[in-house]
């Protein structure tokens, strides 16, 4: 086993040499545009890493994770349509350098691409990482139709939030991990279990990608703080509030979500103030918490050496720690 | 061997049985919709045509039919949105009816759903179909890449246009047929043949879809009359008489592909009057022929009985006789 940036490093050339513009160029450029913006790279590293906790070379993994990241990619280009976004990683969204149309084409073929990558691998294998990838892929449109219903809704549960970001963000991590045991031929047991450790993780991943988009250093987060109260994102931070706020509170926690001030420091305060008052804040690092020590017991399932489960729990716990 | 009507009426009742809505249905309802509309069914009725052809029963080629059907209308839901349509078969398009989000993200379920249905292959088959239908589907986004490339540029040659209408529209019908070969476990030379029949036939379909457009019979036809010369669409009849006009003619056919007058009439007629005087109407439908005949020479080259290969020469000739 290599260190993640030694993974992240081998992952990044064989992107390079594998993702390049080829005619009608209006369609590829945007590919490599977005795949070259850069991000932690998590999910690839992920399936590489989990092919050699199962004992096999990385390298037979890297297609693998190259379509797991075309396809994260294709997500985020149809995605940033949908919210307007009009910047990624701090460049602008291929909407924005392109047009929306261009944005949906170049985003179609990206996903078309993600399964191409899968070709490689014997007939067995390629069907076992279709099939898993096919699901994966449905429950994360799945899980973004449920967060643009969840925007026009004002009793959504704190379950349902759960469940939503369960296919948006962490059946993908999940995923990752299950396709380097799959090109390890892992016995089915030890790929639920890794399955279930990258669930576990995605989920306490995305809690924490919501506490710090509220309380997090606006330096090192490298976004806007207060980015989802901005734009009246109903996370778990503010369901939580809500849930333990008195009627008094709820109405004017309801009234800070459904105004759009042109300066909006007073709004992000006062809604950081109920998340605080609420103990919201506190139950959110806890439920971080949960779902860390759920992916952690997970572990003890898996048939693989102490020093692996070692790694993963290392791994874990780095993301978890994660100011970024 | 069946009749067309016969394969079409097992068709839609096994994509009444398949394709259902389910939760969240904002994302499933408009899948369901855009697949309820109708339509000729051409392409997943080659599918089934096209295994029994090679000696097996059409049944076992319904779930590469059904993909082959929802992954045409993915490409109409997404190229509806590009095309700022208002209808689709005479009804409200999927983006209309609901919304452009909507329509992006249902249509990106529905190729991932195309992609679940060869899940019940085993894997080598599965593996051909998914190859094959990935190929196709990455070039029928090249096609209506170029398309849209062309709206914009005054110099697009007949030899880009076939390419385009072979990439947008002709692979997907050789790749219908290839895939019911397939099923059939064919040899890799009948499967190339019928390939090769499908993607002539298609470029002659879309030739004639072009020809009606222009000089169709409104109520046969069931579009607008001149919808592409509405839309200043170059199309096969457009460039040859391009090709064949002086300068002066050139410069005028330039103009009227400038305009777009409220009430179109005068356009429209002042345009297919060049195209008769061209003598392009004519130069059309003799490219169609060539292209019939070209998919009927391919014939020879196949290893099935006669009666089949008269069947599938009644087939293509019923397509190019239409007036539908």
């Amino acid at each position: 086993m290599y260190s993640i940036d030694f993974y992240r490093e081998e992952f990044l050339k064989y992107l390079d040499k594998n993702i390049a513009v080829k005619k009608p160029e209006t369609l590829y450029e945007p590919m490599v545009y977005i795949l070259g913006l850069g991000g932690k790279r998590l999910r690839p590293v992920l399936t590489l890493m989990t092919a050699e906790i199962f004992g096999t070379d990385y390298r037979e993994a890297l297609n693998a994770a190259l379509a797991v990241e075309v396809f994260h990619n294709f997500s985020l280009v149809h995605d940033d349509i949908m919210d307007e976004a009009p910047l990624r990683r701090g460049k602008e969204t291929v909407h924005e350098k392109w047009n929306v149309n261009t944005g949906i084409l170049s985003g179609d073929v990206m996903l078309i691409i993600a399964y191409q990558l899968f070709e490689n691998y014997k007939p067995e294998t390629f069907q076992q990482l279709a099939k898993l990838f096919s699901k994966t892929a449905v429950e994360v449109c799945e899980g973004q139709q449920y967060d643009i219903d969840f925007e026009t809704r004002d009793n959504v549960s704190i379950d349902e939030y759960i469940k939503m970001i369960t296919c948006k963000t962490a059946v993908l991590v999940g995923a990752s991990m299950k396709m380097g045991a799959i090109v390890a031929n892992a016995s089915k047991q030890d790929m639920q279990a890794i399955y279930e450790f990258g669930l576990n993780l995605g989920i306490a991943f995305q809690l924490k990608d919501d506490y710090l988009d509220a309380f997090g250093d606006e330096d090192t987060f490298g976004k806007q703080i207060g980015g989802d109260i901005i734009e009246n994102k109903k996370t778990f931070l503010y369901l939580k509030a809500f849930e333990t706020l008195d009627e008094e509170e709820k109405k004017q926690l309801l009234h800070l979500y459904s105004i759009t001030p042109v300066n909006p420091e007073n709004k992000i305060n006062s809604v950081k103030e109920y998340m605080v008052n609420s103990g919201a804040d506190n139950l959110t690092l806890k439920e971080i918490e949960a779902y860390t020590n759920k992916a952690f017991e997970v572990l003890n399932k898996l048939n693989i050496p102490e020093n692996k489960k070692a790694a993963l729990r290392v791994f874990g716990e780095s993301l978890m720690g994660r100011t970024v």
